[in-house]
């Protein structure tokens, strides 16, 4: 297989564009015209996977339109009525060159059945580990970017024991989980449920309208209408291995992270911070963060 | 005055009894249960103050019905149709002879505009803070349990600057601010908007049909239906000073405690932890929480 290597800025690193579903599609398209222009901008070659969802034609449509609109001449369908075409060598070289890959919402476990493990999901690392592609995914396509996913399950109003389950996602980021329309759907309950049993994660609940921006190696940043949340559960005290499936947990001492759109955050101080910091100042990611930004910027080989 | 000095248990140190909304009534009436033991029983004499709401009629019903039902035979309507009223020197000689004092819900500034300093208000602090009383409050009635009370305003999705007032409450906790109604109805965004700008104050938001029951100088307890949640904000890092009146704040490192009914913390451990101890086992408050248990059972004198 030849490598292409993008001469787009930024990308050796690869990105991530993790969205909350609900992104802008038709007026300011204010995410994807990012998704794009770290792809690469108008050169971009641009894979549109729709396999989480069952309206497929519909997803593409309105990814075709709204990326053609943006510029992008090169946008290329992965349809995938089984996985059988998943495991297609010939598709798999098709995406491992492309410089953008998108993921649509539907359902996560879907999409993980259709692609988990395959040569597409090869393809798909190898574009961003190796060539610096920039991988974008909305609602079922944020979770779905997880090492271990949020596969289903809710929690109303408390978090509840044994009410979310986990999966096994496509890992381009670790030991955080994600979830979506955040805000939207009041979803920290089911978040904290997950944390509290699973403290080794952290929790990421990304809003609407709204994008994690990841620079392997070097920085996260919140873009959009809403606020990404994090809450670190790894200090906290708690009951969940003593109580009842079904029973609330008691919680001491969560960490929970606000981070609206404009927060960004350097592991080494480039990326200007545009709320505390006076123009063209530059800063590091503070303390409770540290990790936080380490794991979702974590520059991993191809296994 | 003669004081009047009951002899039930507990009642020495006074008990708080602070609930979230729609407790139960009609049914196990639990909470109310609880508010009439820690007022002395079927021997308590229990005021029951409406001022909050806009039909007191149906309160007084509501709760006269509840507590003889429990079996309380002195029940004492507090009317009060103006502020004259709140300063008449009989009704404050026949308050502060009370074992037990109920604020229904309704609207707290209401409440406060009414009774807000005058000597009904000192009644009840004497009857606490002398006799050993028990405060109970009920949603507006919970709220204006806090020096610095929530007044005002809403945050639907996430915090926002200035969306969100507070007044002067009737003081029976300070460096608290208490919501209710919390899970049901998403009031994290609400709560974090007042401890955002006001880190001083830790927040306390109480689910429906659920009370924080504080025995002031030994400790408290959740009990009902649902849980406590605690924000503390005393260490986070944030830029709510330098946004825009209407802009979200980045807050980092805000730490959350989640109390599900049957948790229990003492300051000295003479309570038992029904979740994490084994039975007879006691327990001191952990660290995380020791401000926020010392700040609600505070003894404080009359002013």
């Amino acid at each position: 297989m030849t490598e292409r290597m993008p001469d787009f800025d930024g990308g050796r690193h690869g990105h991530l564009v993790i969205v909350g579903g609900h992104e802008d599609h038709e007026n300011s398209k204010e995410i994807l015209s990012r998704f794009v222009q770290l792809s690469g901008g108008q050169g971009a070659a641009i894979a549109v996977i729709t396999a989480a969802s069952r309206v497929p034609d519909k997803m593409w449509e309105r990814y075709d339109v709204a990326f053609r609109e943006i510029g992008v001449r090169e946008v290329i369908r992965v349809d995938l009525p089984d996985r059988a075409t998943a495991n297609d060598p010939a598709l798999a070289v098709r995406v491992r060159a492309c410089t953008g890959i998108w993921m649509t919402g539907g359902d996560q476990k879907r999409l993980l059945a259709m692609i988990g493990g395959t040569l597409l999901d090869e393809a798909m690392h190898a574009a961003l580990k190796e060539s610096g592609a920039c991988i974008g995914g909305t609602s079922a396509g944020a979770s779905a970017m997880c090492g271990h996913m949020l596969a289903d399950g809710k929690a109303d109003l408390l978090p509840e024991k044994g009410s979310v389950s986990l999966g096994a996602g496509l890992g381009f980021v670790q030991r955080v989980v994600i979830d979506q329309h955040f805000s939207e759907r009041h979803r920290l309950a089911r978040l904290l449920t997950i944390v509290a049993q699973n403290p080794y994660l952290l929790g990421v609940g990304i809003d609407e309208d709204t994008a994690l921006v990841v620079e392997r190696g070097v920085g996260i940043e919140v873009i959009g209408a809403g606020s990404v949340t994090v809450v670190d559960g790894r200090t906290m005290i708690s009951d969940v291995a003593d109580i009842s499936t079904g029973g609330t947990p008691q919680l001491i001492d969560v960490r929970l992270h606000l981070l609206p759109a404009g927060s960004s955050f350097a592991l080494s101080g480039e990326i200007d911070h545009p709320h505390q910091l006076p123009p063209g100042a530059t800063h590091t990611t503070p303390a409770p963060l540290l990790d936080f930004v380490r794991n979702v910027t974590k520059r991993t080989s191809l296994s």
